[in-house]
């Protein structure tokens, strides 16, 4: 089982490849696709979603899993990366992969088993879970591999 | 020049064909791509971007004029509208349209000369403006006819 978790965002998406085999989870790969604010928007969420496209071909995740959006304070923001998640969306459709949606809340819970963990414990303990030397970077991935991780762990149980 | 206008809608997307040739508008043709709620929401994603990108190959516009966002009271409301905008504008983009946005306001003033116009104005207007006997049918297709006017109209000055 191989799940492609995502961390939306506009001006960097994380995204991470996490695998369950027999019960063992590993890191396949992860990074970000960043964009630059000195293009339009419409060519800013093609890119996001030609390198998810290419994300998927390469490494054929069975499963996405995507953060959902919701109580953002300035809305000019949540209008911006929910334009992101609808691309990322249509992305994961087209390739017919099965799509999960968590809240914050229960990626970290997942990770960290309390629902008021800063970011930063979020990161510490996705470098406990999978034994690395160091917090992936950037955040945004390590992010994603927090969201890939929350899925794998909810269809455990 | 043909610009291809759009009404962003979740449940209905309103779109129009509409021509300016030596100073005549003429509407080559209208319509609404609608989606079921029984459908996840990637999946009537996938329809409307799909639905979309067939009326761009038939029609072949040289622009695409889409409503911006704003001022939502319901932020569930605004995040499910920005994503179908995010997959409009992908779309678009991917068939190398030129992409403008304007303001409800924008399009209001444009096609009644008032800012503060209701819909039911809107939908007077563009009746007499493009001689028909009816108003389009549904309201989201008349809009998106207001949209494509807008877009035209601006750009003459």
């Amino acid at each position: 089982m191989k799940v492609l978790g995502i961390d939306v965002g506009f001006a960097i998406t994380g995204w991470s490849i996490v695998e369950k085999e027999r019960g063992v989870l590993s890191i396949i790969d992860y990074g970000v696709i960043t964009t630059s604010p000195k293009e339009s928007l419409p060519a800013r969420l093609y890119e996001i979603y030609d390198g998810l496209k290419h994300i998927i071909k390469k490494y054929k995740p069975d499963h996405c899993a995507v953060e959902s959006l919701f109580y953002f304070k300035n809305q000019k923001t949540v209008i911006d990366v929910a334009q992101v998640r609808g691309i990322i969306l249509l992305a994961a459709q087209e390739k017919k992969l099965n799509i999960f949606n968590y809240t914050p809340l229960q990626v970290k819970i997942a990770v960290t088993g309390y629902g008021r963990a800063e970011k930063k414990q979020v990161q510490e303990m996705v470098k406990k879970i999978f034994n690395l030397l160091e917090i992936p970077k950037p955040d945004d991935a390590a992010d994603a591999i927090a969201v890939s991780f929350c899925h794998l762990n909810s269809i455990k149980t």
